[in-house]
């Protein structure tokens, strides 16, 4: 690692064949950068042993602080997330601040300012960005690492599941019980999880010889309870009434159930719902609500460790990580 | 404020007739000063109009960054309140970082190392914190404004609910629909809203010549579900049955009536239920919970406007606001 102090962008610059202002505004992550050149420029980095920290000759100080960032904090699957997170950066002495993105952090520069003026060390990220280029950039001044989400064709470390093989495995499961129309309920597919879970809901149904009835996969923009109230009603009162759903959240599956009851439909007799992620609504719920149960905490800390491995040497490779799932039964099936 | 640049720690000390290393631990926040000392030197402070960041000649540069602290974040309470504040940093160009007190910062104290060494502007703070002494201290070096729970006795700013009558009046309605056995499911009387809780319903109950009766207040340590379904379990089992709840909190509704239907009991033909909080948690059970709601975005949004003014105007005497709150009558007590 000698003479790594001597790296300045007109080294970077020179080796990669790139004017100087290029490989700042990569570094920046303000504006893009073409894909080729980034790559060019990643290759010299990479070659030079470069990391950020060596760039103004002295290491910056650690600030302590780690940022997680939420779509949504209403979603009741995210606190064991939480919980997971920061029982890892305390024990390792940093303080865990969480951030909700909603509507006013759509892009990773609405991170800047944040990052900028604030003394944070590194950042785990839920909410769903999509900016290949400009997170692997961000990722070099600070590091991050995905949590459930995860960005496809990133270089950037990831904790999730297997959405894909846990939504085939309840569809398989639905189907094993004599149920033939079955609904998804899915939320926007501008999330990962989402786009997965369809594919193994598809998957599914193409393994039983049966083809995905578009009318019976909605995608709802927000998980929102009165949202997914009126979905599900619209849904079951059509003629060619649905004999069960698989819904990607918990609180869609109780408002599924909620539909069916203002109906008069029973639950399961009638039809059948799967929910996802075995928060406690699955038992306030009369059916309870099978579901399949991810490891929140697990989730959660092994994404912040991951993130302080990264923050202490920001050459390591960076890791992708699936944990497993599982179906947990319960009355709203059986 | 003329000549407020040269107020020194020396001179708030010889003013009050106290040494220069008592101010300092006074506004260290670290160690208590007895409680006459410490009353003597805010009044010079306040004589000296005297506010923090005239203590180093030049005001600090503004972080704009606002720390939020709730006890845990799985009670689908706090969501709207966390909106709220949200929504008022943004209008004000701040960005809200949340933090998680669970048992990692029992004391004002652990967020020491986050505000000294990060630029945090403000402090909203939901998480029951009894220390009067150091809290005002801490106050002067980075506002605080409580929310929903405050310090009782402590000269610092808040927004909540008035708890007493908010209880007070959800018993009233369980008595008038002719319920004379009632539960109170309460929390750690650690927390200002179960105190104020408790007192209303007590009040309520001797309002209707009833003595209340001990064993039917609970004190649960969390607000946790599996923990509820425990307690009310074991209520109803006894011989001496009671006909009704009051909880403070939607979850615990929701375990009542789960205990309830476990026993073979009918909701609210047996035993009618009343909750706190109207989160969705109300409608996803059956029957529907009766709850009291209270105007959580409201809440976040004036407790965040209060901060930002203080923040503005570290000169500004504290406010105390209560917002009102409603009984909302489902099919658990109907």
């Amino acid at each position: 690692m000698a003479g790594r102090n001597k790296i300045t962008i007109e080294k970077i610059a020179m080796d990669a064949g790139v004017s100087i202002a290029t490989v700042s505004r990569l570094l920046s992550g303000k504006d893009s950068v073409k894909k080729e050149t980034r790559q060019k420029i990643l290759d010299t980095m990479k070659a030079l042993d470069y990391s950020p920290e060596t760039m103004n000759g002295s290491a910056k100080p650690e600030g302590k602080l780690i940022l997680m960032s939420f779509p949504e904090l209403s979603n009741p699957v995210f606190s064991p997330i939480i919980d997971g997170a920061q029982t890892s950066a305390f024990r390792h002495g940093y303080h865990l601040l969480i951030n909700q993105s909603r509507t006013i952090y759509k892009s990773i520069t609405d991170y800047e300012s944040l990052l900028t003026n604030n003394s944070i060390s590194g950042m785990i990220l839920l909410s769903s960005i999509a900016e290949a280029d400009k997170l692997e950039s961000f990722n070099l001044r600070c590091p991050i690492v995905m949590c459930s989400e995860f960005c496809e064709g990133c270089d950037i470390s990831y904790v999730s599941i297997d959405d894909y093989a846990a939504a085939k495995n309840a569809t398989d499961y639905l189907l094993a019980m004599g149920r033939k129309k079955i609904v998804l309920m899915n939320s926007s597919l501008n999330n990962k999880y989402a786009r997965h879970r369809e594919s193994g809901y598809i998957a599914s149904l193409q393994g039983a010889g049966i083809e995905a009835n578009e009318e019976w996969i909605v995608h709802l923009s927000d998980v929102n309870f009165d949202l997914a109230i009126s979905s599900a009603t619209h849904i079951l009162n059509s003629d060619n009434r649905p004999d069960a759903f698989f819904a990607v959240s918990d609180i869609y599956a109780a408002a599924i159930i909620k539909a069916c009851k203002r109906l008069g439909l029973s639950v399961p007799q009638d039809v059948s719902v799967v929910g996802f992620d075995n928060t406690d609504i699955t038992l306030m719920t009369d059916p309870a609500i099978t579901t399949v149960s991810q490891p929140g905490f697990q989730l959660g800390y092994q994404a912040c460790d991951l993130l302080i491995e990264r923050i202490n040497n920001r050459n390591l490779p960076n890791k992708r990580i699936l944990l497993g799932t599982e179906l947990i039964v319960r009355g709203s099936t059986l």
